[in-house]
Order: structure tokens, then sequence, then C-alpha cells
């Protein structure tokens, strides 16, 4: 019995918080830094989830740093913002960090290709490429109209000798795309069989919406994986890629830090790879608690709350 | 030496016939009955190869049964001899076999659901449209121009609380799909999720066409496998569901047939999985040399040809 205890002890699990008031204040004691995940913590698609704003501004009145870490690659930054001030939750632009910036800092700053050989073939939306125009960075693809349309025969002939690609691309960029055409698949792929960097802003498999599961990024990079065979470089989260960038931006002690998410294998994976203090995990939207409370469970969060707004008490 | 010698003849690798007259006869006269795959062996596109229609009417002079087994899923039998007759080559419908007819037939014979609970939803062309009505067997989706469009909000909700979808489906079915949109992948993967059994009449990674390489079937059930983690069960080469399929029609012995394809790992395989006589490689389409002829090559052809023409001696 005793040396049961004692392993026990030495794997708490994690910690439910709910309706815990003290365990609760000494958590939120614990961090300076809370990034949080939007989607499935925050709101549902446009169905924002209780006591949000409160629970933010709780936060803020603590003197807490709040990042929002979104792997929605669709909006910038800028559109974030809007998004936030529609639901009536206090932000700043500057606090938000989306898998489309992550993806066009990689490229601008990380691979730094010489112009004019650093063309971005998109398959995404407006997201991405306002991205990209933020760091000056050249693309084609993504929300031209041009490309919303059926593929024709000379199309056949006109992407393989060549003719319909631009020959200074030399990355292709998935992001969530509502928009997919067989052309643009057939350019996409194209590019990558010439030799393009294949980059994704995220490969999250699910989009929560409505109160359920709609096709998320990595519905765009799929049929672009097995075309070519080809695995894309992901740069929302779980990648480290991302919590690099937040870093080197916002400057703090990951051990101060908690990524607060609903999804295992994205936002706690995330939080635990990046060597954060601690991850909390939501119940609102992807993963359920049997998946972490199960013996054997590859990643757990340290605590876990029903939804966001328990942290008010 | 002798050791050597008696390996290499036990495993004599694939026997190269272009230019070798005898060899070629000793092949032929093998066979009662040759598979023909249609993509990269008999045209590429619209691109018909050298010396096709002769070497077909050589084999029919030749008393052999014709067979063709193609894993493209757009087009019906009734499609695939408009095409044979525009590139000029004698065919008949009867001897078609393409993978929306394999899987019509499974749907309409081996899973046999009982109305009115049998619709399937496709995700594909007018082929495999044709095919499940040639079975009697009721869908929706396909072409349905209603479902070309963008994805709305409302949409969303319409997905989530089940008033977009058809009570009836319980088979998915996707094939190659020139037209995708979001609201296509949404009710496909809404529908699995509700428990369709999920079926693919092929997932070729790969098109052939104007001498390059374009997305193939593979790419229309990409989205659904990631978004639902959930495999298809697919009813084109190298299923051998399909091999039962075309025996149950043609009744051939399997010892003194022939697969003839450009694919290793669907016609070849296909071929060698199904227990034929032989098979043989052309070099016109997907595969090079260099794959089965390497040292290890898990799918070798009995022989091969630079391309099909060769026949002819």
């Amino acid at each position: 019995m005793q040396a049961i205890k004692s392993l026990v002890a030495a794997s708490p699990g994690p910690q439910y918080l709910t309706g815990d008031k003290a365990s609760i204040d000494a958590f939120i004691d614990k961090f300076d830094v809370f990034l949080f995940d939007c989607d499935g913590v925050l709101w549902s698609g446009d169905h924002l989830f209780a006591r949000i704003p409160e629970t933010i501004a709780m936060l803020r009145e603590k003197g807490k740093q709040l990042v929002f870490v979104t792997n929605n690659s669709t909006k910038s930054r800028g559109d974030y913002k809007k998004k936030f001030d529609s639901m009536g939750i206090a932000a700043k632009e500057e606090e938000v960090f989306g898998s489309s910036y992550s993806a066009a800092i990689y490229i601008a700053r990380i691979m730094k290709l010489e112009a004019p050989k650093n063309k971005v073939y998109v398959l995404g939306e407006s997201g991405v490429e306002q991205e990209l125009e933020s760091e000056k960075v050249p693309y084609c693809g993504g929300t031209d109209p041009l490309l919303r349309r059926d593929m024709m025969p000379e199309d056949f002939k006109n992407v393989a000798n060549g003719s319909l690609l631009d020959d200074n691309v030399a990355i292709v960029l998935t992001g969530l795309d509502y928009h997919p055409s067989y052309l643009k698949y057939a350019l996409g792929m194209a590019y990558i069989r010439r030799g393009a960097k294949f980059l994704a802003t995220n490969i999250d498999s699910t989009l929560p919406s409505a109160g359920s599961l709609f096709p998320g990024a990595g519905s765009t990079s799929a049929p672009l994986i097995k075309a070519t065979g080809q695995e894309p470089l992901a740069l929302g989260k779980p990648s480290q890629a991302m919590m690099d960038a937040i870093e080197g931006k916002f400057q703090f002690d990951r051990k101060k830090a908690c990524m607060i998410g609903d999804r295992l294998n994205t936002d706690i994976q995330f939080g635990i790879e990046g060597g954060l203090g601690g991850t909390l995990c939501v119940l609102t939207g992807v993963s359920k608690k049997e998946e972490f409370l199960a013996a054997g469970a590859e990643v757990v969060p340290s605590a876990y709350v029903d939804e966001l707004g328990d942290l008010l008490g």
C-alpha cells in the first residue's frame, strides 16, 4: 500500500479545479503569463462561452500577461482583434499570435529566401495573405478568384508544360481553405514536384464550430500530401517553431507560463513540449477528460476545468 | 559460382521483351486473357500512345479475351467506350471494368443494404453516378450543382444540427472529384461521423495526364481521412474485391490471365495478389524500371516493355 501511495503521489494526474476556489487561486498565482487557445476555449464558431469576458478581465486585474495563440489560419491578427471586439472581450492586436503570422515570420525571418525567387503559393484564405503582406513576402494563389474555377482540358497541358506556373514560387503554404478547387491542388502539386518547400500554417484535423466538428486546415494539405508523398512543415501548434516565435516576441520565463487549450494533441502537447510551467485543459472543445484520465494517456495536462469561466470560482 | 547461378536462375527477375520477337510471342502465347490498365498504358490523358490500335487488333486476332480495367472513376463504362471510339481502338462496353462499376457492384450485391436506408453520398463525378444508377443504388451529392458553392455561416449550423443531411445516407463513396468544395467535405465528414460506411472507388495518389502527374482520386478521400481518422475501403486496383468481381463477370482461369499496367503498387500488385499467371509492366506511365529492377524491390512484374506497342515486335 505504501509503495502504491508513493507512486500515486509522484504522478498525481491532472488536478480538477472546477468549484475548488482555493486550488484555482493557487493555480493562477503560479503563473505570470497565460497563453490561450481561442476556438473551443473562448468560443465555438460564433458562440461565446459563459463568463469569458469576466474571466479575461479577472486575469488582467491580477496583472497577468495574456497571449491568444490560435491555429486558425483564415484570420489575420487584425481580423482576430475584430472578433474579440465583437465578442465583447478586451484584447489588443499585439496579444494575438496566429498560425498564419507564425508561418509568415518563419518564411521572412528564418528561411529568408532571396527575391525574386521567394514567392509563396498560398492555398488558404485572406488571413494567410495579410500576414505574408505584413512581413513583405510576395505571394500568389490564395483568394485569387481566377483559381476558383473548373479545371479545363488545356489546364492539364499548361500545368504540365509550366506555362501556368510562376517561376518565382519557392514555397507552397497551406492553411484552411474554404474554397478548394482541383486547379489549386494541381498547381500546388506541380510546385512541390518542381522543388518548392512545403509548409502548412497548421495541420489540425478538425475545426470546432456550431457545437460540432468540421474539416480543419489539415484537410487542405491532405490532398497534396497524398499526391506528392511529402509532408509539410507545420508552423502552428504543436510546432515549437511557434513557441519560439511567441517567446521571442513576448519575452517571458517559460516556467511562469501556462498554456490553456481544448486539444491534447495540439494545445496541451504544445505547452508540455515547450517546457511551460503548466497546462490547463478546458472541456468545451475537442478533447474529452476520458482521454487524459485514461491509464497510459500520452498527453496529460497539469489541470483541467469544465469551462474557462470556472476560473472565476 | 554454381550456387550463385542457381540462385539467379531461381529468381530471374522481370523479362525485358522490347525488340525480342521470339520472347514476345512466347509470352503472349502463355495467356488467354489480358487485363489492361488504360491511363498510362494505352494513352496519357488525350494523347494516344504509338501503335495501340494495332496492338489491340493483333491480340484480338490471336483470339485473346481483353478486359480494360481502370481505376478512373470519373467515367462510366459507357463513357469509356466513347473514349475508345474517339481514340480509334476497337472495344466493347462489356469489356470495360471501372472502379466506379466495381464500387456499385460492391454496394448493390455485397453490402445489399435495405431501402430506404441505402443511399450513397457521392464525392465524385458522373461516372460514379451512372454506375450506381446501373445497379439501382440511390445517391445524393455527386455532380449536384447546389453543392458547388461557398460554405455559408448557416451551413455550419445546418450540418451540425443535421438539417442539411439526408437521413437515408448509409454510405460515403469518394472518387476523383474535379469540383471539390468545403461544403461537400463537411457533409461527407458529418455522414461518416454519424456512422456511414466509408468507401472509395480507388485511392490512386496521382493521375497521369499531359505527360505529367496530377492529383488522383486519393486526393478526394484524403481530407475526409484526415478529418475523421477513418480509412475508406477502396474498391479499385489493387483491391481484390475488384479482381473477384472481374472474374465473376468474365469467368477465366487466373493462371491463363495477364495483367498489363504502368503502376507497380496498383496494377502489378493487383495481378500478383490476384494470382494471375503473369504481369506486364509498361514504362509509359508512373513507375520506372529502376523501381522493380532494384535489389529488394517488393513488387516485381513477370516482364516489361518500353511501351505497349512493342508487343507488335
